[in-house]
């Protein structure tokens, strides 16, 4: 065990896009765990687009970090050392924790992995945090039916690709809207998706949309907002259901963004526009993973994850999540398991 | 029974805020009722704001009128002479019908209206679609639980005054948003609204709503858009739902109206955001109709009607609904029943 402990702080809040100033790496004394406590090293570490509200000094549903904070997100480690009755060296955990090598941790705010039912990452992506925002925010929010056309923004990322499948799996049409080539043949050709637009090859999103959702969209699962969101809700047929579960496109953005006001588009259309937090169904989350588990295994959902090596290119992964630099669930690999 | 019927046909399409061109009024001989037809004389004439949407040249929910098509909208008649078993002269009628003197429809297109249960004019008000637009609006899509905080926009008008009142019986506290001090005593000293803002002596709509709904809004019936909604929703709950029924302050925007991008709000709140058309409820508008007579009749629904007088006149009542010139219900006045 190495006797060094990097961790990043807030440095200071961004102005419009983050950059690498607005992290500060520290070193310390490797933590020890106190009664109850465990002490877990960092094998992955997640970066998600919500974090950068809480980089916001504005109450919103996660709380703002402090200037000088610890930076924290999903954690995927192993147990060094255990006060605690529920975990022992060597087991495999996740939970919210620091973006360090090390934390030492009360016992409670750990949650077990088991490493022979998927690769450890999952608990990460596809069976962890977004997998579950895709479960929840399609089945109870978009609610697709068979035969309906689903459009999912952000098609390609961690949650994106989760719901377009989940949508596919209902019986749906899927179209996917994401900003490469590259994203438009992952999701059509490793993930089914019917049909992929790609919005950096376009300024006009509604004519792509035409052709790829000819018949109109039933479904909307958002993640990005902005202009491709103005285009589909251009498209949304009577009865229509949006799913509102990000705004990438505008969380950088220090004054207020303006685009078309859309709300007459409900009134012909009677359609229902929701925004929903995963957090809302915990009490569901276990049967929610073990369905996502069962689809992996079963071959019906997969999924792909971009990893970048090492804690100290954490600030890069997080900052390349809104250059769409990433293909499914973006990782930092900070490391080996067992090492 | 005089000789000459005058009629009004869409003179042109407006651009922007119509004007008195975009209507020709023209004579010609009263005609004469068919087999199976009912000759209707016209007594009231409403006029609605969702009648712009079919002024314009695009699909709607309400199918556009071509230029030179003769006006419609609700009328109470009375019946001159019937070719149809369900009608005689004298009854009072009720349909979608000519903005005219007399006309000739088949008569299935009638309702009869009872004359001893309440003015007959409410058939076009508060006993007609915009009191059924009100009740479904509120009740089936806002949801108003007791305790809530319900704000209502164009507060006054035929559709939003009913609607306040329904959310007050439901136990919430009200909230009117309208344009003038006349208005805002209507809602609050006649109809029982809690609290009302008066729009147009203030440019800072989001403070006012911060002092009338202090702890935030749970639903919001909207009928006018733009700024107010903006205002709205940075003022929603957690849970909040928003009943989209018109938006009257875009309806004469030619080119497409732009506003702050709203959706990132939905997130945070979970709120729910849909629109409705009243037409869709039709199978329970017998119930509906009923209970809000007994509303009317119990002294629990108030209401209250702007009437101009003379056929003549119907362009300019219209006109003055985008002015905000009515209190309550607008109507024309076009002739005296019996005489």
């Amino acid at each position: 065990m190495a006797d060094s402990n990097r961790q990043f702080l807030l440095a200071k809040r961004p102005e419009g896009k983050p950059d690498p100033d607005t992290f500060e790496l520290i070193e310390a004394d490797v933590p020890a765990a106190g009664p109850g406590e465990v002490l877990v090293r960092t094998l992955y570490l997640s970066v998600d687009p919500y974090m950068r509200g809480r980089m916001r000094d504005r109450e919103s549903y996660a709380e703002p970090w402090a200037v000088g904070d610890p930076l924290r997100g999903g954690v995927v480690g192993e147990v060094v050392e255990s006060n605690h009755g529920a975990f022992e060296a060597g087991d495999v955990v996740t939970g919210n924790l620091r973006w360090a090598d090390y934390v030492a941790v009360e016992g409670h705010e750990l949650h077990p992995v088991d490493p022979d039912l998927a690769p450890i990452s999952t608990a990460l992506g596809v069976l962890g945090m977004p997998g579950r925002t895709a479960y929840f925010g399609m089945l109870e929010v978009a609610e697709p039916d068979p035969g309906d056309t689903v459009v999912v923004s952000g098609g390609a990322g961690a949650v994106g690709s989760v719901a377009g499948q989940i949508a596919r799996m209902n019986g749906c049409r899927v179209v996917g809207v994401a900003g490469s080539e590259e994203k438009v043949s992952f999701l059509t050709d490793e993930l089914g998706f019917d049909e992929a637009i790609n919005y950096a090859a376009t300024d006009d999103y509604r004519t792509a949309l035409s052709e790829a959702a000819p018949d109109g969209v039933d479904a909307y699962f958002d993640n990005v907002g902005g202009p491709i969101t103005d285009a589909v809700f251009s498209h949304l047929n009577v009865d229509a259901r949006v799913a509102v579960c990000g705004q990438i496109a505008l969380y950088n953005r220090e004054s207020v963004p303006t685009g078309p006001r859309k709300l007459g588009t409900l009134i012909e259309t009677r359609a229902r526009v929701e925004g929903f937090l995963v957090s809302d169904f915990e009490p569901r989350f276990r049967r929610a993973t073990e369905r996502l588990g069962r689809w992996v295994r079963g071959g019906d959902l997969r999924y792909r994850e971009t990893v970048t090596d090492g804690l100290e290119n954490a600030p890069e992964a997080f900052l390349g999540l809104f250059e769409g630099e990433n293909v499914g669930k973006q990782l930092v690999k900070v490391a080996e398991r067992g090492e």
